[in-house]
Order: structure tokens, then C-alpha cells, then sequence
């Protein structure tokens, strides 16, 4: 890989300029991207436009820049997260239809869940989740299913702390949360009462590939005083069932 | 920017590996992918071994190679296309409830007609068009309705030719298109017949970003027998006006 006199290379400065941009900065100035970037003002001038000329990023009528729609269309048409989402995609609306609150799909990805759907009516509350973000695996109901069901490895690391919280309920004690990852496996679902948000109570189930690998978490992000969630984990259940009816109908699709 | 001895900037590397994957084509060797992005065998394994460092590729069980789930989100999260998506994804859903056929979103990008959005019952037809995928714009009726409304210049690369014949009835000849382009404004819609495939009629309208700047086509792509194909465009021009007003509620979103 050619570096940079500074010994930058060219992918990692690439990866930073990605990072900089979030679904709640979609565009930012060149200034701004340096910045966050850690890049030189000129060097970012340069690169910028050497990624604008390849439709990487785009540039919009002032100036500011954005991900490019080349971009997004090269990396969404091979993904993963477009294939399963594709195949998950019919249930999630049926489990939304009926339940009429937030339906997410999220995988484990690094020490994180990320987030690959959400289906949202114009009657579902606050939420804190966003496609292509991210949740802290021992806070979020997706996580906590994700988690349970992960490699050893991951789930000792994330056990071994830090556990940061996010609201007043989330499980900061290791232990405890070993005993509720012990319930996720026994019981094949998690209720998280606020342990996103106060008024939040979050229902996860795992989706399996057909093989017994847990692959993806299905949830719903329902109301603290939802009256019946026990109706919704069924809801949950069921669609799970079928998202893996799905996945197992197609080879190699999951991964 | 570095270049290699050979004057091929990491940057061109790297878009011809992330062109080297497709929908149809999601994983590969690093032989195929060296093969397909026109790189020596040595070239690619360095190259690929530092891409699945940054978790720009994956590779999997069986040593293939993929899209990276952290490019997808990084691409994603930032992108114009998933803010349009999760605008007009609750429209798209009610139009696809009451078709029950294929119901697409569409952007001009480059010269083609790129898919955002589909949204398919179990019960619609065989249609060709992909998420992430493209269709040329003087074939596909949502390439018709965005080439209708193009810059004049896009407009007249496009009918300066060739017009390549997709299927039977694609019209090929500029005058005709001239034509039928002036008809989509004078009209607001199109329609389509076997253009794309002989079994299709596909039906598609403008979304505007609420300034009259059209910005997307929704369209359905129906069976060429479908009962009342007027009704459909009537559900069509109902669900553009709705994320019309979903865009024009948010500032800065559509660009």
C-alpha cells in the first residue's frame, strides 16, 4: 500500500473521511470533514475531490459533501445486510403491521449491534435507533439477544466491561448480565424495560439461519406501558420463524 | 495521491474491486475478484488482506470474499439515498398494500435509472429490477420519467444515442423518444409497455422535492393483463404527493 510521507495510508485516511459523516451529519463542509477526519485542509481539499471525480462522494450546490450514490450503490448491491434485510423485509412488515410500534432488525457487528431495518407507522413513538447505526450490545434488547447467542470470545470481552449506562436501567453489573444472557438462551427472548430509555420497553428475539446459528435479532420497541406484550412477543416469534423460512429457502445467503 | 509504479491510484483500485461485486454476485475469490478488477494475482491478496483489515471486505467460511458490513454502514448511514428511502418507505408500503405488485424507487444517477426502494408481495410477478440495481433511463418507465425531467444535457446525450433495445417494444428510434419524453411532462406519468420485458407494463410519476424540482420516480411494474391499470396510476400519483409532503417537511433532506 503506497503511504503518505506521514505514514497514512491511503485506506485508513479513506476510512476516516467515511467515518465523518453520520446519519445526523449527512453533509459537512470540507473544513469540517479535515477536521474530523485529522487531515491536512489542503490534503482534504485534494482527496475530496479525487473521491468526488470517482462519484465516492458528492458535492452539493454549496459546497458541502456527502457519501456519493456510487458509493452506496456499490457497497449496497453486494452487502449482506441487503440480502437479509431483502429476505426479512415481507415479515418485518407483517410484524409491524400488527404491532403497529418500531420493528428492527440488527446484527452483531464488531462489539456493537447494528442496525439493518426499521419499520416505523406514523404512530410509533421516540426511538433511538437508525438503519446502518449502532446499540450497545449489553443495553439494547437486540444486543442483549446477539450476545447471548455470540461467540464465547465477544461475550467475555463485553463482560469484562466496561458497561457503560445508557439510561437508569441498563445492566451494569457483569454478573447480572451473565444471568440475563442465561435467560436469553433459555427462553429464546428478551424483555429490556428502559434500559434504553425510560419510557422504552424493547422485546428481542433471535432469527436463525436454518442451521441453529443465530444470525440476526428481531425486536420491537414498544411503549413502557404497552397492555399486552406478551402478544407482541408472539408477534415477534412468528416473524422470526419466518424470516428464517426465508433465509433457509436460499443458499449461502445469510453469510 | 499515491500511485503504484504502474500510474493505477488506489483510489481507481479500489473502485474496480467494489464494482467486481454485484446482486448477482455477492461473494468471490480473490482470483475472480483479481480477474475481474484487472489486478496481478500478488496485487490482490495484499490489497484485499488490507480491506478486510479495515472491515471494508469480509471474508468468509470458505475464503470468499464479500462486501463489508462496516462499508455498508458507513456508506449507509450517511447516504442520500436511505434518508429518501426512510421518507418514502411508509408511502411506498401502502401503495405496494393496495397493488400487491412490485412497487420501485428510483434516482437518475450517471446515465441510468438507479433503484433505491422495492417493495414485492409474495404474489407479484417475476420483475428484474434490484435494489442497488440499475435500468437504463429510455427503457424502464421510472429512466423515462426521470430522463423526462432531466437537465437538458443528460437529456440529449441520452437521445444522441445508441437507444439499445432491452426488449421488443424499448423504444430505440430518438424522434419517438422526443416524443414520448414531451408526453411524460405534458401528462405527469408514463406508462410503459414490455419496454424492459414483454410481460410487463410498468406505470411510473415524478416525486418532487416539494420546490417542483423532480427528484425520484416512483413506479409499479404490473402484469401486461393488469385489469385497471388507471386505478394503479391513480394510487401511484397519490403515493408521490405523500412523499412529496414527507420530504418537504424536512429541510435539506433531498439533496
Amino acid at each position: 500500500m503506497a503511504n503518505s510521507a506521514s505514514g497514512d495510508s491511503m485506506l485508513d485516511r479513506l476510512v476516516r473521511v467515511l467515518e465523518s459523516f453520520d446519519t445526523g451529519r449527512p453533509t459537512q463542509t470540507i473544513a469540517d470533514l479535515a477536521r474530523r477526519a485529522d487531515l491536512p485542509l489542503s490534503t482534504a481539499y485534494r482527496f475530496v475531490g479525487e473521491l468526488v471525480e470517482r462519484g465516492l462522494l458528492e458535492r452539493d450546490e454549496s459546497g458541502e459533501v456527502r457519501i456519493g450514490m456510487h458509493l452506496w450503490e456499490l457497497t449496497t448491491r453486494g452487502s449482506r445486510a441487503l440480502e437479509l434485510r431483502r429476505l426479512a423485509l415481507p415479515s418485518m412488515g407483517r410484524v409491524q403491521a400488527r404491532l403497529r410500534e418500531h420493528t428492527q432488525l440488527a446484527v452483531l457487528e464488531g462489539d456493537s449491534a447494528l442496525f439493518i431495518e426499521r419499520l416505523s407507522g406514523a404512530s410509533s413513538g421516540a426511538n433511538i435507533t437508525r438503519v446502518a447505526g449502532r446499540l450497545p450490545l449489553h443495553a439494547s434488547s437486540s444486543g442483549l439477544v446477539l450476545l447471548a447467542y455470540a461467540p464465547a470470545e465477544v461475550r467475555e470481552r463485553i463482560l469484562a466491561g466496561p458497561l457503560l449506562p445508557v439510561a437508569d436501567e441498563t445492566i451494569t453489573d457483569p454478573d447480572q448480565l451473565r444471568r440475563t444472557l442465561a435467560h436469553v438462551r433459555e427462553r429464546g427472548h428478551v424483555r429490556a424495560l428502559g434500559s434504553i430509555e425510560h419510557h422504552s420497553l424493547g422485546i428481542a428475539v433471535p432469527v436463525d439461519d436454518g442451521s441453529g446459528r443465530v444470525i440476526a435479532a428481531l425486536s420491537a420497541v414498544l411503549p413502557r406501558e404497552y397492555p399486552n406484550p406478551d402478544a407482541a412477543l408472539a408477534v415477534l416469534v412468528r416473524g422470526a420463524k419466518e424470516i428464517t423460512a426465508a433465509i433457509a429457502g436460499r443458499e449461502g445467503v445469510a453469510n
